[in-house]
């Protein structure tokens, strides 16, 4: 059906773009908001796993035999106990529990469950199992090099869901070509290479991940869990375990902190599989040192950068080398490869590239998404080479990028136009807020950088309901993992429908009431969920017009829904409540008002000539924003303190400025965490020593500097209400900006991350 | 959206029509289902409610602080704590706590939760109430003297949904005419009129009534409970605690009986009020006493019958006079009263009657809706009155019968037309299977009884989900309480979907998850709530065949799905997968198949003169039965043994016969009960007297005669796939029959209901 939706004019919103405050605010500041681990159902047992000391060696036994004597195991299971079948989201190469080899230290090799915790404990302790060791690969160039062991050894025979380029470990290589790269670097006036590393990160949510499964008589199972895609869990269940999606529900719980590392099954399919056989619930919550040691971290990155300008400051050309290290399993890696590799080039006009994006495997935990998918790592390479290029050939960094930078129409890789591009006001506002140019004094330095991402891909669903009393209801697949989607949702909805936000409540993110969503991911659900929410209830307002324009004897067209009222146009005297139209059409007419639409993000496709081994065959709208940061750096001990950031993000239209802000806020301290401690550190026999929330330091409210988040609202006409994503850019930026500020500060370049004390201390004391 | 269903040849079906086992059955068999006193939630607190000790007084003061005082108790209230407003089906007359007075012996006074049932059963005996107490009411004869004290003072005053025409008790008065009246009693051979009376009966489910409600911080509230109609609770929840409906939650959990019982609140709002107060779940389940004393029972009855037939034996008029004691609260009395006096004319065609029905308030528990909704009075009178006149007129009670019943396109009451009547086939099929006429021997008897009952009202609606492999979830509001209803809308939806039943699974009953279904009643689920079920399967269909043409490069009407394949009609060949389109639909092209209806049973208007004073303006699809039992009866005791039952009942379409037969066999021994022994027993101060399972007998299967069930299929143009409903009329048919083959074994013709034992030996001994 074709639902034409009213233009709206800026300024003419009454919902939509009002600081609202978050429907899921009150029971969350309370305490009253229902975790994973708050869920204890009768009889439930403890989920435990037993996992592979070894970064790689082949399993000849799995005997639980043992365990399963101890009194009180109910269930101790290995892959020989599940199908013979793997998962993942781009390349099938995940078994449940590990089959034929383990590929890390924490590998899962067997799981139980029992009465409790520490019986469960004492049962992986009986479990035998016997390892043949084999030689691991830890580095992505040893893992490149034909002759090293190969982690995986038959991926040829995966599925896949794309068209791979794989070679040995190599699992993914993906390249996007445009123009003649070495004659334009001929045409340079300069080209300057760079290279650069970042280090592995893990997540750190608040909230380790846990399920609580339960699978029942009639074969059908439910898994209560902490995630950010309850739709596409079922997906993955289906694919590991072979229960059918309809026989599988999954209830999204309220999440503390999903950054990525909670799309991806972690601990729900085990859960499921130990509930089958136990015919009780099982309860599997990760230990934070299995949070730091199995989930799946940032990438750690080797990226060469190269580029060509002309001596007016244009830039001509680019290649980039990007290799992402994947660890044991590729999980989002080719996604993030490619997508990392695409956003190098940054939100500049490049007229010639070549990007070459390379994801290999190795033995380590299997790396994944998180928050900028691959952009934060190129980001910083990137934009820290951006800077290197201007002070080489003498021009201000703000004006260098100013010279650069995409506008309205330009096309991004793959020859995808992009109508809405904010990054120059963006730069702007963030310079002049700043102060860019002022004198800082000593220790200090002032450093910028600017992104671009993606927002919104893939397919989503919503529905409408209106109730007899004129309230309604949305239903979305989309999780409030804290990004403050129950409330913007709510605000389209109630933007389209007319009604004031009190007249709204939401259901999300349960598979057994609500439509499909692929997952919250990819900065998608304001927009992507938005779009559907927004054809969802001007599908239902279609309706509720049409049954009102019976009674007040005019056209559907010439009404129109202001606060809950249903009026003649230009005749307000001649109105109907919303609350007289739920009655009439639940009790009187032609039944209950139901709303429903989806979505796909049918994007634009790229040639194949150019994009090659890219896991997405389409890409959706565009944001962008500016980071400005100051530090001042002790002289004594290299120690970096951001003092002010400014940053400003496109958004398209801020549906809930608040909610924006908060964003901009969390993105940019997360960040800094990234910049300047945050490190995965392994030994040389693949196990994590920092795997304590002591050990490895993220940043707390201590580290914040005063942040002054901007909004610029360049509408994007792909969006509800001009509206595109925030969640993951608000990261991105803030790496190279701490880099090239700490660089102004103290004439040290740092180019591998964390930049931390020691690094920075060293390279100050070398000079 | 016009959709067009595809029309079904008798025969083409594949899911619909067949024997399909219960899809809540192994949960239910296994006792893994989830009732609600299995719910225990954290902090969960248990209510109690203070009850009435006298039938009429006026409530002078409540005083709850010495029961607050208690420790333990979180909550006490009473009328002043709550919003000063009543609520009901078709009179708001009942508050959630009495207010001003008491109206019968149990009514709700105060309410308390406590941490344990023992501390909130003491706190009841803390809370002070003065009373001054009244003349109480308790017949309807008395209650309709206009001296009679008046139960509801200013019930004008009252919000009602009908047009009532009330006066001093009498809370409504309908009033059916058709044709001269007088004049066909004057133009008939013979005129007889018989009286007769009819007993209360309590509805005696095996799950008490029973809620656990939680409000939260944010304002919403979620109902956990047993009940017919989650979506009207909502409605009565607004109304009674001004909660507007979009916050609030009704979980329908399975539910142990609900034959009318359970549709309107029995402990739901009580138990929300106690929650808002306390911040915690308050557990309230009424003890099997409060079960016999306070929840709504079938309304006693006196009915007056006179009919004026020719010498050939055709009816030419008839009045009836029929007067329902409905107690305190109206309840759905008015519908009842009316209904069972429309249903009074019984199946046959009567082209001259006036039928009065008067609803009545007295100082008893009120009464309400309780399978067959009036009919099983009105039937009781009316068709014993019919064997009593073909035993005077000298024709057989059958053949009598045959010479009178309606025919497909005959006028109902009201004049509707009814095109699919298949009373005659009934009749037949159990005359010829009890074997009619037979020599049966001493002390026995066989007896018939024929019914008319309605199908389908109201409105309801559904969603039909496909999922990423193919398979599907159908999401309706109406709830499975035994009778199976998650089976049959599974069947149509499958049907519609040429889907297998494995690939179906079913979302029912909460209304976070399921589209509005006016109520699990009028035994319309299957031709309703089937009807939405089977228009949103289409919808999906329809856009399943969209996508799929795509594909096969065909239009869309040149394709079928069969067994979940798509094909192009006569080239089997050419196929798609269902889980083909699931996977395209979700991942590359349109975004996920979501299917919805919502439907209105807007029937026929009825003639405003001719039809008055009755609550509703329209009438759905009508079915139609026949019973005959063999009884044999201890001339020494009385007592009434049912040896043999037959008991045909026309259903359109058998959707499951399994299901069918089961309730053919279930509403035939509940209706065994009602006639022979069931009775709810007042003192003379308005105390019921048999509150217990040991004192109020209801049948076992000691009780259960051999019974024969035989489905009668006269497709219903309106019904889905030609079906209709059964719930209700099962039972209607049974008191009847059995009066009449009692006065077949002995020659006693028991005109009051129940027969039991002592009134029939009684009358033996007179003769």
């Amino acid at each position: 059906m074709e639902i034409v939706l009213d233009a709206v004019e800026k300024g003419a919103l009454s919902v939509v773009g009002k600081r609202v405050p978050r429907v899921d605010g009150a029971e969350k500041a309370t305490g009253q908001a229902i975790y994973v681990d708050d869920i204890s159902l009768p009889k439930m047992l403890y989920g435990k796993v037993l996992r592979s000391p070894l970064a790689h060696a082949r399993i000849k036994n799995v005997d639980v035999s043992r365990a399963l004597c101890l009194p009180g195991v109910k269930v101790a299971i290995s892959a020989q106990d599940l199908p013979d079948t793997c998962y993942g989201p781009f390349i099938f190469d995940t078994p449940v529990l590990a089959r034929g080899k383990v590929l890390y230290v924490g590998d899962a090799v067997a799981a139980v469950a029992a009465v409790d915790e520490a019986t469960a404990l004492e049962a992986l302790a009986l479990i035998d199992v016997e390892y043949e060791e084999l030689p691991p690969v830890f580095d992505t160039d040893f893992a490149m090099d034909p002759e090293a062991p190969l982690v995986h050894e038959n991926q040829e025979a995966y599925i896949k869901t794309f068209q791979a380029v794989q070679k040995g470990n190599i699992c993914s290589h993906t390249t996007f070509i445009e123009g003649d790269v070495e004659a334009a670097f001929n045409q340079s006036d300069y080209v300057y290479e760079d290279s650069f590393t970042t280090q592995m990160v893990q997540q750190t949510p608040i909230e380790t991940n846990g399920t609580v499964a339960d699978y029942d008589i009639s074969g059908r199972l439910t898994i209560w869990t902490c995630t950010q895609a309850p739709h596409l869990m079922q997906i993955r269940i289906c694919d590991g375990l072979h229960i059918p999606i309809n026989k599988i529900r999954v209830v999204g719980l309220r999440t503390g902190g999903g950054f990525g590392g909670k799309v991806e099954p972690k601990t729900q399919i085990i859960a499921a599989a130990l509930a089958q056989r136990a015919g009780k619930p099982v309860k599997l919550v990760l230990t934070r040192k299995e949070e730091f040691t199995v989930t799946s971290p940032r990438h750690s990155s080797k990226i060469t950068v190269k580029t060509g300008v002309s001596k007016e400051g244009k830039i001509l050309a680019r290649t980039v080398k990007a290799v992402f290290d994947t660890g044991a399993y590729a999980d989002d890696g080719p996604g993030i490869t490619g997508f990392g590799g695409m956003m190098s080039l940054g939100p500049y006009k490049i007229p010639s590239y070549r990007i070459d994006g390379y994801c290999v495997y190795t033995n380590k935990m299997g790396a994944g998404a998180f928050r900028g998918f691959g952009n934060p790592q190129c980001a910083f390479a990137t934009e820290s080479h951006m800077d290197m290029v201007a002070e080489r050939i003498g021009i201000d960094p703000v004006e260098f990028r100013l010279k650069n930078v995409l506008q309205n129409g330009d096309l991004s890789v793959g020859g995808i136009p992009m109508p809405s591009v904010g990054v120059k006001e963006c730069l702007e506002k963030t310079a002049k807020a700043a102060g860019w140019g002022k004198f800082l004094g000593k220790n200090r330095g002032m450093g910028v950088a600017c992104l671009q991402h993606i927002s919104g891909v893939l397919s989503s669903s919503a529905i409408v309901r209106i109730h007899g009393d004129g309230t309604a209801t949305v239903f979305t697949g989309a999780i409030d993992i804290g990004q403050g989607s129950d409330t913007t949702l709510s605000q389209i909805a109630a933007e389209e429908l007319g009604l004031p936000m009190e007249a709204m409540s939401i259901v999300a993110a349960d598979t057994a009431s609500t439509p499909y969503n692929w997952a919250v991911t990819a900065s998608r659900i304001t927009r992507t969920n938005g779009n559907a929410v927004r054809l969802a209830a001007a599908d239902a307002k279609r309706q509720i017009l049409e049954l009102a324009a019976r009674f007040l004897e005019v056209s559907s067209e010439e009404l129109e829904i202001v606060e809950g009222q249903i009026t003649v146009k230009g005749s307000p005297e001649r109105a109907m409540k919303m609350h007289d139209i739920g009655g009439i059409s639940h009790w009187a007419t032609r039944g209950p008002i139901i709303g429903s639409a989806s979505v796909m993000v049918e994007g634009h496709k790229y040639d194949p000539e150019k994009v090659i081994g890219f896991p997405f065959g389409t890409m959706a709208g565009f944001v962008f924003g500016s980071h400005i940061v100051e530090v001042e750096v002790d002289e004594a001990t290299g120690r970096v303190q951001v003092v002010n950031a400014v940053a400003a993000h496109d958004v398209g239209k801020a549906v809930n400025p608040t909610g924006v802000e908060g964003q901009i806020q969390g993105g940019l301290v997360q960040g800094l965490g990234y910049a300047l401690f945050e490190e995965i550190i392994y030994d040389e026999k693949g196990k994590v020593i920092n795997d304590t929330m002591l050990d490895y330091k993220i940043p707390t409210a201590l580290d914040a500097p005063n942040i002054t988040p901007l909004i610029v609202e360049e509408t994007d006409p792909g969006g509800p209400f001009g509206a595109k994503g925030v969640g993951e850019p608000t990261l991105v930026g803030t790496a190279p900006a701490i880099a090239n500020a700490v660089k102004k500060a103290t004439g040290v370049r740092i180019m591998d991350l964390p930049l931390n004390m020691e690094k920075l201390w060293r390279e100050m004391k070398k000079r």
